[in-house]
């Protein structure tokens, strides 16, 4: 296991998420027409707060490679516009059914649904607006590379599917490989993707590129299994939305499944591998290093 | 006027629609997860019919600067993956709430409406990965042209923004400039693109670019007072939606506002205006030429 402290990653989280918000709010659209309610909602769910832990991943992955801070920075704000829409869809009554995310109201309950549903297409939209945008990299290649991968990663085989897997579970008890496939697909394409970007931008291929797969991999994983023990364990207030809700509605967890200290186990197990796949990385890695610490010491 | 009859457009947009299913098929991932009824849901709104308006744009403005096959192609299918995910969601209760499309269940009534939202996702986000793939152009500032175009017109200062307007027109009256505002938005951007799609393919920016927008917002605009029309005039088993509908609903229209008379000799003059743009181009340029006077010639 490291000896690199969650601290580290802790901290830079937590400047980060005060920075990027300006960013976020400069790729909105201008506009004084009737369709500014779109804009104003999609405003209010880039700026509903959140981790940022994937724009995040994007900066430090980027960081690996001395990858100039704009190009990196405009890939952090493509994924955090798929996250972004991601939420504001799954949480409709058709789908999640969550009236609040983050402690407030979400996009449905703050203006309406079909506003939502709007609003989330026009940032999935935009995040590929913003990759195939010249300043996003000088060779359009690798701006290419990164819709392809993106839309990949958000897609059918990707986020959907894995959405669309989560609520038929809602009718069959799943097993624990179906679960893990499901994760792999709902938040671990994102999470891979944002490791990888570093990597796509720099057109780094070799053995490094790998290796950030196989820690976004981990640390995906590790994620959802610390989000499911915290489901367990907290309160309402604390996590700002209903806890317990995969519990009551009688959903197969990955926790629920292996059971709690098997659980802890396992998510332990992923952070000691994620770690082990940055050796090839000197200390540029080390908030990378530290972020596998701060995922797994969310829980406990 | 042109004297191209409306029956060679006529013809081609039948023959191309039979042709073009099968493509449309071919971009939908291998699935036999559980995800599967999200790709079921995907064909099943792409084969649903409809007219390939848009794909057949984009066959026929490459052919004038003869555009490999295979490049329009996947341009004409990335702008079908598009309409038919605006359909999905317009369809959605939120939105429009149509339960019939083209005669047959929307796809809200044929699944559910999580499905329906995340097949919309799935198929928007599918269109931007074809337009990336290599096999769309060997230059890839190519392709990321496409991707911002396509994106620009389908996000929320083009389709989404329209149907934001289009929405929130239940509560108040739009004036005619707001209406025509709306319709360029919400149908005229993709329209529109479609027509340039040729262009940005072989890489020509000079007026015959310009000719081709031209030409497009005038079709656009005529093809949607002629739907209007159709709406005042037809039943509901000739359109195979609930006819009507706008003027139930008290929305003001093109139509309404300006008279069925005042509303035909407006779509007659962009028509011939149509026609005019296309004089730069030789009898390359005859089906679109007569696709103008279909889109007239539906209507009486």
């Amino acid at each position: 296991m490291s000896n690199i402290s969650a601290e580290l990653a802790k901290k830079s989280l937590e400047d980060f998420a005060g920075i990027i918000e300006k960013h976020l709010l400069a790729i909105l659209p201008d506009s004084s027409g009737m369709e500014e309610q779109v804009v104003d909602a999609m405003r209010y769910a880039l700026l509903a707060g959140g981790k940022r832990l994937r724009p995040f991943l994007v900066m430090q992955s980027a960081g690996l490679f001395e990858v100039e801070i704009e190009a990196a920075r405009r890939v952090a704000i493509a994924i955090e516009c798929i996250h972004t829409y991601s939420l504001i869809h799954d949480d409709l009554p058709a789908m999640d059914d969550d009236d609040m995310r983050r402690g407030k109201p979400s996009v449905h309950k703050q203006f309406d649904e079909a506003t939502a549903i709007l609003a989330g297409d026009a940032l999935l939209t935009t995040a590929f607006e913003i990759l195939a945008h010249k300043n996003t990299h000088k060779d359009a290649n690798v701006r290419c590379e990164l819709v392809a991968a993106l839309a990949k990663a958000a897609g059918a085989i990707g986020m959907v599917g894995g959405q669309m897997i989560d609520l038929k579970a809602e009718n069959q008890s799943l097993q624990l490989e179906q679960i893990r496939r499901m994760q792999q697909m709902k938040t671990g394409a994102l999470i891979v993707f944002s490791c990888e970007a570093g990597a796509i931008l720099a057109k780094v291929t070799d053995e490094r590129h790998e290796a950030l797969v196989g820690y976004a991999g981990d640390i995906g994983l590790a994620f959802q299994i610390v989000d499911d023990l915290l489901d367990v364990e907290s309160n309402s207030e604390d996590i700002g939305k209903t806890a317990g809700k995969d519990a009551q509605a009688g959903k197969a967890t990955l926790v629920s499944l292996m059971g709690v200290s098997e659980a802890k186990r396992a998510a332990e197990a992923l952070i000691e591998d994620a770690v082990s796949q940055l050796e090839l990385f000197d200390e540029k890695a080390d908030v990378l290093r530290s972020l596998a610490n701060f995922v797994l010491h969310r829980a406990h």
